[in-house]
């Protein structure tokens, strides 16, 4: 077992503060590496506050992770030490279900996928995130970043970036395909990045006009203020595919009018109330509302490497672990372009 | 012009009464038939109660519709004196959106479908539907109906079996599907022998087992009471597609657990409060909520072809229209197994 430095929560209260942890030894099948970034997600925020749950604490968070790898196990094919890798949201699953079979192992139904932290691995033992300075996966859960792509820059595609990879390829972005991306945070900013880079017409949704220049540049053709009531009059039955990247309960009837026939909402957060769906929203124009959550192992190597291809980063801001509690206020207050991400070098 | 009786409703809380209506002459696109019979649908109580809001009284309900050609417009190809035809919801729309050019014409956008009932046609005149000895509709919003399905039989496909049909064609119920309906009425049970028409294996979810029976010889190979918690326990995961033909607010998160990855669960109701929806109930699993609103003229032609290859016919009551009113009542307490038909002779 190795130790190493940590930024725990040790309560819904409590700031995150600095600790060690240990990490399994490496076993056959695994993989470990020096973690270099993690970017900061809304959900770790979720998570050890309690707001989902009350967590195992201490909880260290993370599950946006880059680093390079340091000791490969005696099976291990896929790695060598000095790989650049990366883990996303969970570290495990059944690999037996249908779900694991067809490579979606986020919807593992033969007990859930093992999340990166505030889970059980299958030694029995918490899995802690990757605010920390090394880790221990097995290497089916363990991606490789190409070349190209920053090691601070990948993290946050492996969570923020898949999550709306998956979602606008399911429902196939690309040319000749509207597409709006409500939110522009740290998963609406990806989601503008990857549907102009898939070739759809892409437009902005925000509360208020004040990103617009961020949002043309990130690749939106038009982008529009919910605040003004003239956009769900000018924009009615416009899009094939919104992807909604805010928490919060929207009035969704007033979005989902702005789909076409067979248009497609896609939910990626998780407002606190269920959601209200008028039927006739539905019924008049046979359009769907549904959710998408991250995507399998396979598919966050796609989108790496799609990234890579495209010129496809995210805008960061990396910061110090003893930064970590402000981050989490300004990204509550969303006052962040458009995530952090911190430099771990301190905790190896 | 001809005068015909009909039955109409006055107001929202009279019963409907006895009284004669107008039909155009036939224009040059026109078909003109007899109605021989003429289906009772939920929608028509809802709209002649002023439930989805004040209809322009008098209304003749009844879109429904099969008879025979009387007369056919010097234009019209399709039809001929003596055919046996059918009017299902609507008899125009705007024929240019890109609905209309995809044979999807009940999700027109160039102003809306032109209801059998409650609307304004093309001339300026309100429509009047199928509650009557006759109607003028043009050919191309008129159905052929199989030699081998009788007419009163005929009726309750028009708009029951077409909005039954449609979803589960639209997704791709049969072979190695499993498809629940929840509800077994007047759509429920032309659902129930649709699917299983198609080769999907069929369970039905009903509040009671007290139509168990009737369930299984309609072609289900299942049978749950949904007053029943042990039915969401034991049916989680395991549905491709539910059609959902209940009007009233279910408890939605608990159905939307019943569907595997990537299945959905299709409204074709309109219950009057907005749906209850967790954004987890999605998002696990990519689960989508749709709603279909009955079929395009294409498809309902195809529709009646499929019903008379595969043998599937609604289960009906033929009732007299003096006993509309009576009807009406027992529809509404689902005391109808499955659809009531009013035969027409005598308003002819």
């Amino acid at each position: 077992m190795k130790t190493v430095s940590a930024y725990a929560a040790t309560s819904a209260t409590e700031p995150l503060t600095k600790t060690t942890i240990t990490r399994r030894d490496v076993g056959p099948h695994d993989v470990a590496f020096d973690i270099h970034f993690a970017g900061i997600c809304h959900s770790d925020i979720h998570t050890v506050r309690g707001e989902w749950g009350e967590p195992a604490y201490p909880v260290v968070p993370g599950h946006e992770i880059a680093g390079i790898v340091t000791e490969v196990g005696s099976e291990v094919s896929k790695y060598k030490v000095g790989d650049r890798v990366g883990v996303g949201c969970f570290v495990d699953s059944c690999r037996d279900c249908e779900s694991c079979r067809a490579g979606e192992e986020q919807y593992c139904t033969g007990g859930g996928m093992v999340g990166t932290y505030n889970a059980v691995g299958r030694d029995g033992e918490p899995t802690q995130g990757g605010y920390s300075g090394a880790i221990v996966v097995d290497e089916n859960y363990v991606l490789r970043i190409p070349d190209s792509v920053g090691l601070d820059e990948a993290a946050p595609l492996l969570c923020a970036g898949i999550t709306t990879y998956s979602p606008l390829r399911h429902w196939n972005a690309g040319p000749g395909k509207k597409v709006a991306v409500i939110g522009l945070g740290g998963l609406g900013h990806l989601a503008v990045k990857l549907a102009a880079a898939m070739g759809a017409e892409v437009t902005v949704m925000s509360q208020s006009l004040k990103k617009m220049e961020d949002g043309i540049r990130l690749g939106a053709s038009d982008y529009r203020a919910t605040s003004d009531r003239a956009t769900f009059k000018e924009l009615h039955g416009r899009f094939d595919l919104i992807i909604n990247t805010v928490s919060a309960n929207l009035n969704l009837a007033d979005y989902l009018n702005l789909l076409k026939r067979d248009g497609t909402l896609v939910e990626l957060g998780m407002p606190e109330h269920p959601m209200q769906v008028p039927a006739g929203s539905l019924i008049f124009g046979r359009r769907s509302i549904s959710g998408s959550l991250i995507g399998g192992i396979a598919e966050t190597q796609e989108m790496l490497d799609f990234c890579a291809e495209h010129d496809v980063r995210p805008e960061i801001e990396v910061i110090t672990p003893d930064y970590i509690n402000e981050a989490y206020e300004r990204t509550i207050a969303s006052d962040v372009r458009y995530r952090f991400v911190i430099d771990t070098a301190s905790l190896r």
